[in-house]
This record gives structure tokens, C-alpha cells and sequence, in this order.
């Protein structure tokens, strides 16, 4: 049974407390397992990678056959039904388009005083993207991940993917082919970010590393954090969908098993101000139930980790909460869901009115959907073009302008002792180059 | 004495390879203990954060003198002299002017199929400050660390400095009182960190942490990062200064001084294509640490970690070596900086011509002087507004663009094997809400 919340019991905010505090975590056990693989795929390069795809993916693969070969990927879509080759086209063009309107522009002025001051974004050169295998590999997930990189120009793409027992998902081998990416190699776990992360006799390293895993990934990706840059840690989906008593209540049954059905670590939480609206959802959710392939998963999350919270006026309760919360997907449908929306601060991605589905954001919007997770939207951001870039900063002087700013920089290096940087701008003053 | 390499050795290649190798690993042996403290600040608040400072900063503070009082915070600027406050004020309307420029745009548009699509920009809502202390607590990082997060937008900013033996230094708090920073903290460590990130009975939590700090303090962010946001692992400074031989070596030799004089760890490096130049450059820094305050620490650094790279062609050869590096600082003491800067890729921030030696960008060009160490500027940009920010996107369809776009989202929804997420668009289709 969900948890059920109502803000006008006295109980409300320590109850509510308890639910925030209850957020599922997935790490800690698997930080010492990382950090072992992480070692030894260091110390031993390609032979500690197979050791480990041996043992944990049951899969016997030599240095020759961890890539897959080019062949394989540009023939994957011809085993892929042209309706959903179509489909992946048209998911492709949209994500590229709306990743392409928010590449950022540089800056390059001169101030009033003569001093030349801008910063410049460049495209790492190098980014690594893990795809998780079995259930989770996701054709979607390869497009929201190689677009950005591909968008902001990241000139190689290198691609990992666990194949249990062998199995290859030609889905995600076309998207990845789709997304323009050419290096594929039939590895996962830690061992895959250790691979793109320090480089192997066979892999490359990269500069950055993006794509949701599982508790082993997570782990490895923190510890390689520096090293290399990541994304985020991500955790299971989740998704709060504010919702009046005008909605169908099987539009928002569904949505909210859209995302249970994802992980059983999943969680949905329906914010409504209605009880019996409340009701009429949980119904139609024993009814979609019913007739789910994913039932199983998505039950036990609904059940587990799903929650209905009842408040008494939507509009002036649900940001407040939204923001404690700070979910992945919001969803409101709602008579006026701009006017929510801007009351909100933390939301990953936000899908406004009775006809915009959380689904549809997975797919074919445009944004991304890889989104921060368990409450990180309150720091983090969805992925993105700048995900794959870096800001350099630049300043040129003259010395005319040297001469005008110089001097109170003086005083603060010798305020703060350090007399190489007051003498490194002092013996310029007043003087051309080469004097 | 300093690393020689040159490019016209056949050995160079191999050679640069093993200088690159020899980065300065400083964190392994902080994780465990940065662990400890973690977990005992998140199991016994206030109480492990007044135990831990007694035993690091030798200082007994209670819950109650934890906090600087805020009389101590503005009458900080009567204890500084009145030419270093006037220092400190133009330093910060500069940073501010500067990053002020950086704040995001926002996206909304409605694409020719009618989806309403678009990103919007929310600072957070408390960040963090590390600010180290002894003899790195510069009231310049105050400044860098502060003034983005204001121009951002963050409601509540958070500063911790440990205050060994409980002695303040009263320039880093009049720079915080400039920066608008009223709520400071005597604390320093993972202790501080931990009471950031998991709040204390005394210690509301904030949102993001930023600021570089020792060894301990940067395993402690690498382990909370996912429980609030982080900057970066910060490592020791480094600057790369590419220098022909029209250069005053004098000039050049103070610019590598001023980063060695930083911690012995730090590292300056020389690329020029002129060996009698290197040599002068030699000379005079021998003659400039004669007089240095900070002789001890800029000579080790100096000679424990400067290199001077010698190569025939510095247009064509410097920004690979450069790239390679990817310096935290890059000077460019050449006839046309802009054409090399144009070719270089990574480097945190990038200082043009002969006049703008680094230290000006310490403390009142305007971009941050928080930049990417240990070759991080591969994947990682200086501290800005865009740190203290998180970006929401959002997606509204009404039923003719969800009827245009939504079949495309069913097929691949049902490729991958996720029925509610088909359904929960499915059911829209050809339908008016509540219909």
C-alpha cells in the first residue's frame, strides 16, 4: 500500500519529514567492490577488464573482441523494424534540435578601463558513455546521451555496454549508430569505468563520463571523479504529479506507473486536492495493473515507495513541497500549470498541462531525459550540451590598463603575503615589454 | 632543480609522458579518515563538529560560539587599512561586473509542430563556502567564492573557515561582510563539510559546497557529492607560462614564482623556444628569490616540481603540450597571443600578452580565480554563476502536438519493452482532456 499523506492532520510535517528521509539508498555497500575493480583495472588494463566480464557478464571476450565491429553496428538497424527505425529518426532530430538551441555563447569585451575580459566554451575531447545492460538498455538512452556529446562537439564517442551471456540489443547498437557513435565496446560495471576512466592496452581513456548504472557504476564514477568528469550519481526514476480533480483519473494512474514500472526502487507520488480524485487514481491503478506486461515491477514500486498526499489548496501547498521533494519528472495538470510552475524552484524536467505525459519527455520532446534523481535537482541539472564543454576564462592587458588596475592588486597580494604575485605585477608598471 | 625536457631530444615524447605521470596525488590516504568524520557529524551533529575542532584547531567552541557574531563580521573592515578595504571594494565590483555577464539565458519556444518547449535557470537555494584557513586564507577566494553565488541569486550563503587556536583573520571577514555573507562559521575539515552537507542541530544543511580545501576536505566533498552539489577536487596550483625569447625574463621568471610561492606542492612550468632565454629566465629567478618573502616554499616548489620545456616552434608545438598539461593557468608571453590561444583547447583561464601577468586575475581582472587543477581543465570550467544554478527544462503538448509527436513516443515505448509508459500516451491520443 502507498504511503498516504494529508497536510491538514496535525501529524502532516513530521510525517512528511519521514517520507523525504526515506529516500532509497543504493550506495554504500558497493564502494568497496568499485574501488577493488577500480585498482586492478589500473594495475592490469585490458586482462583486469576481461576478468571481470568473465565473471560478472559470463561473457569470455579477448582484447580483439571487446569492440564491436563496425560492421555489427551499421548493420543493427536492419534488424530493427523501419517503423521504429522511423521513430528513433524522428526522437533523434527532435533531441538534436532542442540540444542545438542551448549551446552557450561566448563573451569577449573591453571594459571601460582598457582591460580585455571574456571566456570561451570548448567541447571536450573525449567522452565515454555507459548504457546499462539487460533491462534497462534503452535505444532512448543512447540518443539522450550521444546527442549532447555530439551536439557540443565532442569529437570521439566512446561507448559501453554490458552484454550479459553475449546478448547484444541491436536497438541500442542503431541509436548508438544513429547518434554518429562509432566505438562500441561490450563492457560494463566498474570495470567500464575504470576502462574509459584510466585506459586500457585497448581503450583510450576519455576526458568525461556520463550515463546512468547501477550501485557498482555510481560508486566507480565518484571515485574516478577527478580523474575524469561525470555526469552525476544517478538514482532510481521518480516522478510527482500534481493533479486536480478535472484530470481523467486513468491518465494520471498510468503516468504514475510509467514510473514504477521502470525499477521496483521506483517512486510515483500523486499530490492532489481531492480525496476522492485521490481514490478514483488508486483504482485505475488496480485497473492499468491489471493488464500490464511490467505489472510485477510496477506494483511493488507503487506499493513500496509510492505515496499520496493530500493537501487542501494546490496552488499555495504543492511548490513548497515540489521543492523539498525535488523530483526528477514533474508533471502538473493543473487548470493554470504555468502559474505553478514558476513557483517552483527544484524539478528536473516539468511537463505542463493534462496533455504532456512524463512518457513523451523520454522519447520524442527534445530535452533530456537523463535528470538528476533523489532529490539533486535542488543542485543539479538535467545532461546537456555543457556537460560535454568547458569554460576557459581570458584576460589581456595593456600597459595602460595594467597601470590602472595594477596597483590595488598590489595591496591585496601584500595583504595577503605573497610577494612574488605584488612583485610579478609591480614590475610591470609603468613600464613597455622589454623595457 | 627543475624538470629540463626538450622537444628536439629524441627521448622528449617519452619523457613529457612521465612528467604528466608524475602528477601530484595527494587525497588516497584522506578518504578513510574523511569517512569517519563524516559519518560521526551525521550521527552526532553539533557534538563530533566541537569535538573534531578541539582536536584539529586546538579551539573549545560551544553551539553557541560556533557562529562569528555578526558584530564581529562588520566591524571586520575598521581592523583592515582603509587603502586594502578601497583594494578589496574594486576587486569585487569587478568579479561582480564580470560574472554578471555570464548569467544564463533562459529558452521557451513553441516548435513548428506546436510542442512548447524550453529550459529555465533557478539558482540554489544555500550553498556552501569552504574557505581554507592558515596561511591560504586569502579574503581574495572569499571573494571568488561569494560573489558568483550572489550574482546567482542563492538566498542563503553559508561560509566556514576553520580558525586554528581561534585566531580570525580579519580581511577574510570583512571580504565575506563585501560579499554579503552573514552567516560564518569557525569551522574548518570534513568536519565542516559533514555539517554542511548533513546539517547539524546548529547548522541548517545547504544545498551545494564549494571551495577548495586540504586533503581531507576534498575527500570529504567527493563523498557528499550526490547529498548536496560540489565545485571540483581542487589540487595544488599550477601555472604554464609559454614565453619567447623578446620576453623580459625577469618578467616571466616573477610569473613562475608567483605560483611556486602558493605551497611547495604547486607547479610552474616554462615552454619557450629559445634556450638562452630559458637560461636568463633561470638566472633571474635565482636573483628574484633572494629578496622573496616566500623564498622557502617558492624555491621547493620551484625545484621540486618547475619544468622548462624547450621547442623548436612554439605556434605549432606549444598547444599540444598545452592541451596535454591543461594547465589551471596558461600565460602567454608571445608576440600574438590570441592566435595561440585560439588553438589551445584546455586550460582553465588564459592570461594574453606580455602585460597581463596571472597574479592580476587573482584578485581584480573579474573571471573567477577558482579554476581546474591536475589537468582537470580537460573536463572542468573555473568556478562561475552557472555552479550555484541548476536548469529545469519543461515540455507542454496539447492534444493536436501530442497527436502529431505522441505515436513516434508509443512505438519506441513499446520497443523497449515499457507498456505503461506507451499506455500513459496511447490513452491521450485523439482525445480532449477529461473527455
Amino acid at each position: 500500500m502507498p504511503h498516504r499523506l494529508d497536510s491538514r492532520e496535525d501529524g502532516f510535517p513530521a510525517a512528511f519529514e519521514e517520507f523525504l528521509g526515506a529516500r532509497r539508498d543504493v550506495e554504500e555497500t558497493a564502494d568497496r567492490a568499485a574501488a577493488e575493480i577500480l585498482a586492478d583495472v589500473r594495475a592490469r588494463g585490458d586482462a583486469a577488464v576481461l576478468d571481470y566480464t568473465k565473471r560478472f557478464d559470463r561473457l569470455e571476450l579477448t582484447a580483439g573482441t571487446m569492440r564491436v565491429p563496425a560492421s555489427e553496428i551499421a548493420g543493427a538497424a536492419d534488424l530493427v523494424e523501419p517503423e521504429v527505425m522511423t521513430a528513433l529518426e524522428t526522437a533523434a532530430l527532435r533531441i538534436r534540435s532542442f540540444h542545438e538551441k542551448t549551446l552557450p555563447g561566448g563573451l569577449d569585451y573591453v571594459d571601460r578601463v582598457g582591460v580585455r575580459l571574456g571566456a570561451r566554451w570548448r567541447p571536450v575531447a573525449a567522452a565515454g558513455l555507459y548504457v546499462p545492460g539487460g533491462t534497462a538498455a534503452y535505444p532512448s538512452s543512447v540518443l539522450m546521451n550521444a546527442m549532447p556529446a555530439k551536439v557540443a562537439g565532442v569529437e570521439r564517442l566512446v561507448m559501453v555496454a554490458p552484454t550479459p551471456d553475449g546478448r547484444v540489443n541491436p536497438l541500442v547498437l542503431a541509436a548508438a549508430h544513429l547518434a554518429g557513435v562509432e566505438e562500441i565496446y561490450r563492457l560494463g560495471g566498474a570495470q567500464a569505468v575504470g576502462a574509459l576512466a584510466y585506459g586500457t592496452e585497448t581503450i583510450r581513456p576519455v576526458d568525461k563520463i556520463v550515463g546512468p548504472g547501477n550501485a557498482y557504476v555510481a560508486a566507480a564514477k565518484r571515485r574516478v571523479f577527478g580523474t575524469v568528469g561525470i555526469d552525476m550519481i544517478a538514482g532510481p526514476s521518480e516522478i510527482l504529479v500534481v493533479a486536480d480533480a478535472a484530470n481523467d483519473p486513468g491518465w494520471i494512474a498510468i503516468d504514475l506507473l510509467s514510473q514504477a514500472e521502470h525499477d521496483t526502487s521506483a517512486q510515483s507520488v500523486l499530490i492532489t486536492d481531492d480525496a476522492d480524485f485521490a481514490a478514483a487514481v488508486e483504482r485505475a491503478i488496480a485497473s492499468h495493473l491489471a493488464t500490464l506486461p511490467r505489472r510485477e515491477i510496477a506494483e511493488k514500486s507503487w506499493t513500496d515507495h509510492g505515496a499520496i498526499i493530500l493537501v487542501s489548496d494546490l496552488m499555495k501547498e504543492a511548490p513548497a513541497l515540489v521543492d523539498r521533494i525535488a523530483p526528477e519528472h514533474l508533471e502538473l495538470a493543473v487548470a493554470d500549470p504555468n502559474s505553478l510552475s514558476e513557483r517552483v524552484r527544484n524539478a528536473g524536467a516539468v511537463f505542463l498541462g493534462r496533455h504532456t505525459p512524463e512518457a513523451i519527455g523520454d522519447y520524442i520532446a527534445g530535452p533530456n531525459h537523463v535528470l538528476p534523481t533523489s532529490g539533486s535537482a535542488r543542485f543539479s541539472s538535467g545532461l546537456g550540451v555543457l556537460d560535454f564543454m568547458k569554460r576557459t576564462s581570458f584576460v589581456a592587458c595593456d600597459a595602460d590598463s595594467l597601470g590602472t588596475i595594477g596597483p590595488a592588486a598590489v595591496r591585496l597580494a601584500e595583504a595577503e603575503g605573497l610577494g612574488a604575485h605584488a612583485r610579478s605585477i609591480a614590475i610591470r608598471l609603468n613600464r613597455a615589454a622589454g623595457d
